[in-house]
Order: structure tokens, then sequence, then C-alpha cells
């Protein structure tokens, strides 16, 4: 008893001491990502089987074959892409994994080749200079890389590596790897490059991660508070600005979550490592826990395992990236949610670390839960407010996502494609967005870059389904403007009638409002979600509008004749995407509903059914004009045009319906079950009367923009009184009797 | 011992009793698919965890649902598609489950619910003629449906049904049935439509199969042996004609995959049915086992699980019909083949038979075994003599199939395709066939019917991968002609070095000889196989040729410029499917190498590299001209023309390669490896240097045409003595030394 409180008052007398002393020059190794810790409980579960152990004799035995190959340091020669680069690439991951499999296994071989291959380094580094690739008015050269990103990246892995095998190592062996190659790199990168090492910005993200790191590793207190604070430790940069800036206080990264799960790795490696050697300073608490936040909002931004794709994404990209897998494993670490779980099951990959140990354990056990995906806005920007992008989730026949997309530009990768939207249902792209046109690493195809068509094509406002003012793109094409204007967000409510959201621009064209609602409406007498789409615009002057729908699949039936071109194509225009376009077919419906019927892969139809008053006119294109190269995808996309209008009010509503399977040969509900699209405005009140398969709904929608309103209504329809007290409401007017 | 002994005689006396009978008014039931000794197995069976007893519980819930619902026997009133037409289709399908469940429950409710039915068939039936809807000119209307081929279907369920509730009836019952519906009907099908019955063709199979199982059931040998050998027993028509005609030696149904699984359920049906209750007919063994053979020719005729999409056949067919689990699960029966189960496996679908049984007891023992795909070539026509289906495969750098198809015509659903070919590589289609135009029961898209396109396009020479001569289609698309021709097959061989195949055909063009040579060549040393394909056109006269390739994917690159019609598009032609191909540009690539790279979204590049002399230009052409319904699929192909020539060879190899993953970030080996290609005729030798990443390969094929001809030579080539013995032979020249 007494000796149990002796120790436990030793033990608590050992944490105030460490704490007090911050961190001190008898740290222990490793003590990064992984800790001596970690090691132990790794060691022991490697001899028993399960996902861990899987996992650690996979990696030895590639291991095993990168260290049985000459060591190849090469003189820095060329630039992405080019030998020596790939090699200095595949060096820092092959010193990673050597050093996890020399802490797990305690084997020499694997120390060796980390110390031989530092101390190849650490000859090298001093005899050279700026990279000679360097790109002329960078304003961030590498000496190994030809970017110093790179150069970067390169350190966050060497630095992990020499703490793993750093206790197998003679004083002069440290003395040389520190002196000659460690230091000087982190010095560079941070003193040598004080632009970079303290932009806000991904850059410098990767910068403040090694040189944090390489602080803690080196016992360099103060590397570690400006890497933290910036290097007049101001605050003005550095990582922990970089945390207050780079997400949005609901963890949203601003050029979407492509970019996000990439930005994600530096923040997630360095958090660990701070929260390893400094616990009192709570990084993971930091901002209410940004960057858990930032980790969940990447999940919530992706469906069917794939990342939601806007602005310059490539659509294969999702859930399963290596980034992503740290993330998880990080996250599942401090969180144990069993919902991190079921992604990291989906994802297929245990990571060496302690937090991957605890991951293979919990799947080992079955612990994982369907990760709870949640209907949410998520803010834009450092405050938030810079726009959002907003998720709308529907269990209700069938797993279904809308993304509404009122962000701000993104920076660079943004596409101008403000109040934009996509559709999923049952695991496919239903209304779709082009993202990035490239095709990643494939020299013929404009050497593996953004290819020409992603500016002239996928950045326009037309290759987006959202309104388009006199066939130029939003802001003129011009992404600095672009940058200085976000739409706002003016409500997003999420409840047991579905969710709703409004957002409106004024910048995007001169003189013209653009807002748009949109829903997804829950109908559970029908077992399904309709998604309603109401966008307004409304301006001085009057102008041609253009709403395109980009869809996914075969045009099965429209409820009006199409007028085809048969004979001949042309482009439909000259400028700002419209040139890539090949006019296939128009048509000016009647007043009334106005459906357009297509198949999709997952063996669904979708019927959009807007409602008109003979003034819109339906353009029918394909994809692939102007495109000498093949470059393109030759996507469909229908597209509803109003000209010489000031004022116009579109309205639809998009309906997934049957059943189509030539495999057992049937078909069910070809057809559209909408009977009836009314919409009247009362006040603040949009209410839409919405009949389908006999069944006749009222929808209403609360649009009250007055902040912190009321949102409580009474209202009366065709006679009866109604109530609303929130955005959405839906009332059954009758019980489907006249089917 | 003794008593042993006694049982034994016993047993052997009762069987030679039951065999001289042949069959006796004694007949239990039930007797036909279902024998009285299946039923105790499967009784017991359903007692135990497992398949088979997992499969009886879904059925059980499907079937109280169904018998829960009112019994509707409504007067004959629609044609296909509608309500009384789809009720009747139902109800024979829900007797015979409830039939089903009887036997296997011994539930009084399912035999009512199939009695109660049968009455209810027995008051209209007297009561109605020839069906409202039936097609005027049509010879074989029905009475319960709008042609008789239903009523046949009807039949084939019905009888099974009323065997397998018979010991539940009266006599009362019994006779009413017998007397006012099955017998009349039974009548009807045979002696009331003796063209139909007699016909050797599907329809005909239906016919014989539904009054031959009535015959068993109710005791009428004399139908038995008419549904066996024609109304007049002469053998000129009846199912034993149908065997002898409908499938070739190999088992091959001449309008192909897609219609032969079709075909096979009255065939398998019947047959097992014949073999229950007279196995001394021995069904099973008759001509060698066709009806086996037909069984396993309809798998081997799949990739990836579908079937190969050759004449009017819907792409998403494959091995999961409900028909090829009927006949797998018979066929297994019979052979307990493991390699049926792999299939079995796959189509995650257990019959409640005796078979079904012996199916899903082996699955749970896990006994399944790959199934043993070939290289076979599957001859055509009764005597396998009018022409061939050939199959090559190769596992050599992953799982690919070629298709070569110098088949016959194969009647009203063929197309005019002689001597085309398909190309599969990584589960999917590379080079690939169009199919049919259809959208099958989509009442938007024609009624569901076969599109006006299937006539237009998808039947016409250019829609495939073979030679168009002077843009009309084989037999100027005449179908009655082209049933009267058949290419011949010169050979096919498949061996250690690939397989190899030639056909010719005369009569396609008049005056005009076609000849193509296709192999697979494996080359183990870059561990991949490539398409060889050697197509010569010789005629009198000049002509243009036409050869398309369609390739499934994006286009990545060219080895020659194309010039690309950027500003607008015209179709490539006025008839015989070129008015339906957009001409999106052209080239005439130089004397040499003419490579294209295309991207399949398996991830593969696939590049085609023709050895061309500067006479051929390369059109590239996409689908959907002249479509004013948006009923065609907009794919890609690119054609390599030669006007005003007599003789042309067309020389290729396609190479499948390296791989694109953008979700994982990386490129590889997204170029060609084909660095030489080079083709010569010595004699009947054709001798092909292939050099790839520095392997310099001769091919050699023994093109001699003499019947039974000694395959065995000696040659020299660049100074070198080699030799052959056979069709193919594969020597590698170097050792990749300058890669």
């Amino acid at each position: 008893m007494l000796r149990q409180f002796m120790h436990t008052t030793l033990r608590n007398l050992l944490t105030i001491w460490a704490l007090a002393t911050s961190f001190s020059s008898l740290a222990a190794h490793p003590n990064l990502v992984i800790t001596e810790a970690d090691v132990a409980q790794m060691r022991a579960a490697i001899q028993q089987p399960g996902r861990f152990s899987d996992a650690f004799h996979k990696m030895q035995t590639r291991v095993d074959k990168e260290i049985a190959q000459p060591i190849r340091v090469p003189v820095p020669k060329d630039g992405g892409g080019g030998y020596t680069h790939e090699r200095h690439k595949k060096n820092y991951q092959q010193m990673y994994n050597a050093g996890v499999m020399y802490q797990l296994t305690q084997q020499a071989k694997y120390a060796d080749f980390v110390r031989d291959m530092l101390l190849a380094y650490a000859d090298l580094y001093p005899t050279i200079g700026l990279h000679p690739k360097r790109k002329v008015k960078a304003q961030n050269p590498g000496k190994l890389f030809w970017q110093s990103l790179n150069e970067s990246v390169w350190l966050v892995y060497t630095i992990q590596a020499y703490d793993l095998i750093y206790n197998s190592l003679s004083q002069a062996q440290i003395s040389k790897i520190e002196n000659q190659i460690l230091k000087p790199v982190a010095l560079f990168l941070s003193e040598g490059q004080p632009s970079t090492f303290n932009k806000v910005h991904n850059h410098g993200t990767w910068a403040t991660a090694g040189v944090g790191m390489a602080g803690y590793v080196m016992n360099q207190p103060e590397w570690v508070e400006k890497a933290l604070y910036d290097l007049d430790k101001s605050g003005k940069g550095g990582f922990i600005k970089q945390l207050d800036v780079l997400f949005s206080p609901q963890g949203y990264y601003t050029e979407g979550p492509y970019y996000q799960r990439y930005a994600l790795m530096p923040f997630v490696t360095f958090a660990k490592a701070i929260d390893n050697n400094q616990p009192q300073r709570h990084i993971f608490e930091y901002r209410n826990g940004v960057l858990l936040k930032a980790i969940n909002t990447t999940i919530e931004l992706s469906y069917a395992g794939l990342f939601f794709p806007i602005n310059d994404a490539i659509k294969s990209k999702g859930i399963d990236t290596s980034e992503l897998v740290a993330g998880v494993t990080v996250a599942y670490g401090l969180t144990q949610a069993p919902g991190l779980l079921d992604i990291a099951d989906k994802q297929k990959q245990i990571i060496l670390t302690g937090d991957g140990l605890k991951v293979a354990n919990a799947l080992d056990k079955h612990l994982e839960k369907p990760y709870p995906f949640s209907s949410i806005a998520f803010g834009d920007g450092s405050d938030g407010k810079q726009g959002a992008l907003v998720v709308m989730r529907s269990q209700l026949g069938g797993d279904q996502a809308l993304l509404f997309k009122p962000s701000s530009q993104g920076m660079g990768h943004g596409h101008f494609d403000k109040l934009t939207w996509q559709y999923y249902d049952h695991a496919e792209e239903i209304v779709s967005d082009y993202g990035a046109a490239r095709f990643l690493n494939v020299e013929a195809k404009y050497g593996g870059r953004y290819l020409p068509e992603n500016t002239s094509y996928a950045k326009q406002t037309i290759a987006h389904n959202t309104i388009v003012v006199d066939e130029t793109s939003n802001f003129g094409g011009d992404v600095d403007l672009a940058n200085q204007h976000a739409p706002t967000l003016n409500y997003f409510e999420a409840g047991s009638f579905g969710s709703v959201s409004n957002a409106e621009i004024r910048s995007a064209y001169k003189g013209v409002l653009l807002q748009r609602t949109l829903a997804l409406v829950k109908l559970p007498e029908l077992g399904q979600s309709v998604a309603l789409d109401i966008f307004d615009v409304n301006s001085d002057d009057k102008h041609q509008l253009d709403l395109p729908v980009h869809y996914q699949g075969q045009l099965i039936d429209s409820s009006f004749v199409i007028d085809v071109n048969t004979q001949s194509l042309k482009p439909l225009g000259q400028n700002a995407g419209y040139q890539h376009l090949w006019l296939k077919g128009q048509a000016t419906p009647e007043s009334g509903l106005a459906r357009v019927t297509w198949l999709n892969k997952n063996g669904r139809f979708y019927t959009q059914t807007s409602l008109v008053s003979g003034d819109e006119t339906f353009l029918f294109t394909q994809l692939g004009a102007n495109d000498p190269h093949f470059n393109l995808r030759n996507e469909q996309a229908f597209i509803r045009r109003v000209k010489h209008t000031s004022n116009h009010r579109f309205i639809s509503v998009l309906e997934p319906h049957g059943d189509y399977n030539p495999g057992k040969e049937y078909t069910l509900g070809a057809t559209s079950n909408v009977q009836t699209l009314d919409v009247h405005q009362q006040g603040d009140l949009t209410l839409v009367n919405l009949k389908m398969a006999g069944f006749s709904y009222l929808i209403v929608i609360n649009q009250d923009q007055k902040p912190d309103a009321n949102l409580e209504r009474q209202f009366t329809y065709n006679k009866q009184p109604y109530s609303i007290n929130g955005r959405l409401t839906v009332y059954l007017l009758n019980q489907g009797q006249d089917k």
C-alpha cells in the first residue's frame, strides 16, 4: 500500500518535472510518431497472428528486398519524374521503413542500411549547391530536389528514420550525420528559405513539420518554437498559424477534399510528434480539435469511398489514400471511435505505428461500426464564413448524397462553379462534375500535367451544374478576382424531413444576383427522396442564362420532341468552355412539366422534371469539340437556356426511379412518377406542391434571411391552415388514393 | 447373408421389370425433374444448416407471401407485357414453387394453393378460344397467351407443379384438372399445332418438353413418343431430332451463347424428366453427350461471368442466368465435376431439386475447383462444319480471351460480321462488339424491343471488327443469303506457344476472298501475351476495304498526327451503318509502324501496332450520327481504310501494357514496347519478327491448308536453320540484351 503510494507519487512527480522542463536533452528515441512505449507493444504484437502481424510481415518482405540492393545516393541532376528525383524520393521511404523494421526486429541489418544511406547523404550534401533543375523564377529551390517542397518531405521521413535507429549509432556517426546532413537540411529549410517556412500554406506545413521534428530529435528547442510560431516566433507564420488559417472551424480546407487529404499528412505527422514530445501543448485539442475535425471532414467529403471531385480533383482518389490512412490511424488512436474503424477497414492498410496497432487490434476484434456520415455544411475560410460546402445525405431509397457548393474559390486549383451541385445515388455519380482534365503522369497526355482543356473546359462555369450568364464564366474567369469573393450561405438545415440549404452570390456576375435553394426531401410514403432545385436569377439588365445538368448515363426519354442534329454537329459556342460542346439537339418545351429521363450504369432511371413556362430552351450537348488530342471524355449534358431576361426562376425536381436489369430480364418503373410540380411564393415561404405516384405533398421552405430570424410561421394553402417552424416541412395532402 | 442375397436379387429383378415395361401406369409422383427419392433427401437436408436449407427458407418466405394473395386466373386479354400475360406467367412460377414447398414441408396449404389455381384454370380453359391479341399472320397463336411459345412454357412448369401435388388430390380433382386443362393444353400444343410441335427449333423444344412431360405424368406413352420422334413418330421432328440438329457436335448453338442459355432450359428439363422416367434411353449420353457439352459450351463462351456478346446479345447476360443455373445443376448431378461447382458458386443460386441438393452439399464442403476454361474451336452447324466460333485464352499476364468468329450467320438474330474478333483482358472488353441495340423492356425505347438501330447499325458489318468491302455489309445485308453460306475454318491449334486459327470466306462479298489469321501468342520472357492479326483480302477487282477496331477506352496517343475535325462533324457515310458514325479525324501514317494507344477503365493501356506501307488511312469515329432518339451508345472506333485495291494484307499486333492508378498516384508503362514488327511469307509459313522491350521473337505460323497436311517444316531465317511441327512456334532470337 505504502509502496503503491510511493510509486504513484513518484510517477506524478516525474510527470510534473517532465512538463516543467518541456523537453530535455535526455530525450528517448524513438519519440516522434512512434515512441519507445509503442515499440514495446508492437514487438509483442508481431508475435501474435492478426492484421498487425500480417502488415509487419508484408513490410519486412518488401524492406528485405530493398536493403539487398546497393545504396544509391546520386548527385542531384533531374527534375520531377527524372531518375535522381525519383531515387531520392525512394530513399527516404526506404530509410523510414527500414528504421521501423529495426525497431520491431532489433536486427542490425536494418539499422545499418539506414546508417549507411545517411552517411552517404552526409558525404554528398556538403558538396552540392542549389539544384540544377530549379525553376528560375521560383522562390523555393531545393538542393537534393528541384523544389524545396520535396526536400521538406525528405526531411519529415528521414528525421523519423534517424530517430528510429539513433540508439544503434556511435557518437562519431551521430556527429557526422547531424552536422553534415540533418542539421544543414533543417537550417536550409528554415533560415535558408524564410518566405516558404513562414508561409501559411501547405509548403510551409511540410517545412515546419520537418524542421520541428528535427528539433525534437536533435534537441533544438528553438527550432520547435520557430516551427510552431514563425522564425521570429511572432506567431505570424508557423504551424500554429497554419492550423488557425488553413482550416475552417469545421475542419474544411478550401481547395477541397482531394487537396485536403494531401495537406493532412504533415499536419497529422507533426502534431503526433508534438503530442508525444510535449503533451502539455494539447495540440490535438487546439482550436476545438480542428485537426481531428479536418480528418473527419475529409471522410465526410466522400461518397462510395471516393472524394467528391470538386475543383482540380482526379476522380479516383478516395478514402484509401495513404495520407488519409495516416490520418484515420492517428484519429483512432486519439478517439477510439468505432466509425473510424469502418473507414480503416475499407482502407485495407495497417500502419506500423502505435496507433496502427490499436487499429489492427480493434479490427481483429471486429469493433468497427458504420461511419456515421451526416448532412452538414462545412464553413469555408479561416472564419468559416467564406461560403460553405454543403453535404446532404439520405438513406431513404438507397444511399444518396447531394453536394451543394456555395464555397469560396479555393485558390489556383479552384473552379468557376459558384452554387453548383452534384448528385449521387446507389454508389454512382448521377449529376456530375468533370473534375480535373488530367491523366496523371501519362507522358503522352501533356506530360501527365493538367491538360490545356483543364483551363479551357474543366474550370469553366459551363462545365458545372450552375448558371452561366451570357456565355462567360464566373468572375470572367479571373482567379484573383474570384479569390476575393465568396458566396453567402443563407441557411442550412437537416432534419426529419430532409435537408435544405440556400446560398447566394452577387459578385460572380456584375449586377446579377444568383440565389439557389437545394433540398434533399424525404418522401417516406414513397420510400424515396427527391432533390428539389430552385435557382433564382435577378439582374437589372437582360441576359442570357444557361443552367446545365451534366448527367451520367444514356438518355432514355424526354416529354418533348428534341430537334436532333443528325447530319452534322457544330460547337455550341466559341469561348468559356462552350467551344468544347457539340450541340446535338434542342427543344423548347411548352409551358408545364418538361421531363428528361436517363439511365445510369447502376441500373436506375433518373428523371429531372422542370417546371417551365415556354421560355426555356433545352440544349443537348456532348463534350468533345475542339479537342484535337482526344483529351476530353465525351460526356453528356442538357442545358436549360433563357434569353433576354432579367429575372428567372429555374425550378426542377430530380427523382430516381425503377430498376433496369437486362441480366435478369426485367425492367421496372422506367417512367417518372411526378404528376404535378407547382411552386408558389407566399412571403418568405416557398410552397411546392409535388404530386408523385398519387401522393400529393406540400413541401414548405422558409426562406427568411434575417439573422436569427424566428422561423415559426402560420399560413394557409388551399384554404387549409398549416404551420412551419424551421426551414423545411413536408405535408402529405392526401393518402395516395387517386394513384 | 442369404437375406442380403435375396434382397439384391429382388432389386435386380425389379429393375429388369421396370426397364422392360418402360413406364407403367403405376408411376410414382413426383417423377419429372424431382423424384420421390430426391424428396426424401431434400426433406432431410432442410433440417440441417447449409446452402440448401438457406435456399429453402428463402423460397418458403417468398411462397408464403404469394399464397397469401387471392388466386387470379384472368380471362386472357393482353399481349406481351400486359396484365393478363404477366399474371399467367407469374401463376405457373408460383404453382411450381408452391408444389416444391408442398413436397418439402408436406403442409397442405401449398398443395391447396396449386390445386385451387389448377381448378380455376380448369374452369377457364374450356371457355376460351384463340388469344385475342394473337398476331394475325403468326402460325403459332396461344390461348392463355398471345403466342403458343408462352403456353408451352406454362405447361412445362404447370405439369411439374401438378406432379408435385398429385398425391394430395382426389380422383374427382384429378379428373377435372386433367380433362379440362392439362390434357387440352397438351393436345393443343401437339396435335393442335403440328407445324410448331414438329419444328426443329427452340419453340418446338418447349412444346415437346411440355407435352412429353405431360405424357409421363398422365400416363400417355404415345405423347412421349410423339414428343421424342415427331407427331408421326418418324423422327423427322421431335426432341431427338432437335438434339441432332440444333447443337453442333461440340455443343454449340448457332445463335450464340446469349440464345444458347435460353434454348438450354427445355432441353435440360425434359432430358432430366426422361432420364428419371426412362433411364434406359440414356438421353444424356445421346450423341456423345451433346447436352452436357451444350451446358459446358455455354460456360466456355463467357468471360468474367458474362457471355461473349455476339449477334443480338444484351451485354449484361451471364453465367448467373436462371437457365444456366438449371443447366449447371443438372450437369453437376450427372458428373460431379468440381469445375461446375466453381460456376455454381458464382451463380449464387441453389435450386430446390435433387441435383440442387448435391450442388449445395458439395459447396458446403468447399469441393469446388476453378472451372477449366480452355482454348477451343466450337464447330457450328449440325455437322460442326458450318464454320466455327473460336475461343483463345491466356493467363500469361492476366486473364485474357480472344474470340474469333468465322461462324455461320446464326439465323435471324445473327450479325453480318464474318471473321470478326473481340479481345478481353483484366476483366474488361478491350476490342468490343456492340451487341444488340436494345433496352430490354424499356417502353420509351421502342417498346423495349430491338431498336431500329439494331438493324441500321448493330447488325451491319461496320459495327464489328472485320473487313467491310465498298461500304456494304456481308451478303449485302441479306439474311437469307447469309444463312446459306458459312466461312471455312482452315485450322485451329492451341499449344504451349499460344493459340492460332485461320478461316476464310469467299461468299460474303462476290469475287472477294477474305482470309484471317488470329493468334494469341505467349511471350513468357515478357510475362505477357499479344494478339497477332493478319487479314488477307484478295479479289479480281479493285475495292475499298475498311477494317475497324472498336476500342473501349480513352484514346491516349498515336504515333502519327491525326487531322481532327474540331469545328464540325459529319457522318462517315450514308448506308450500311456508316450513317451512324461521326468522322472525328483521319490520318495516313507513313510506311512503317502505326500505333494507336488507348486506356481502358481497368487501368491498363492497349496499343495496336499496325504494319503499314503508306496506303492505309486511319479514320477515327464516334457512334451517334443519325440517332434522333439517342438510342446508341457513343462508342469509339478507328477504321483502317485502303482504296482501289484488289489485294491487301492488314497486319497488326495488340499489346496490353502498363498500369494507370491515379488513386495511388502512379502510372507505369504507358507506352508501347513494340519496336519491330516484320512479316514475311515463306511458302506456307508466315514469319513474324516481333521485337518488344529488347526481346526479339520469331513467330512462325504454318498456313498449309491441305487436308491432313504434314505440318513439319525446316526453314531458314536470317541464314539460321529453324523448324516447326504444327501451326505455331515462337523462337526467342536474342536474350533481350539490347533493351
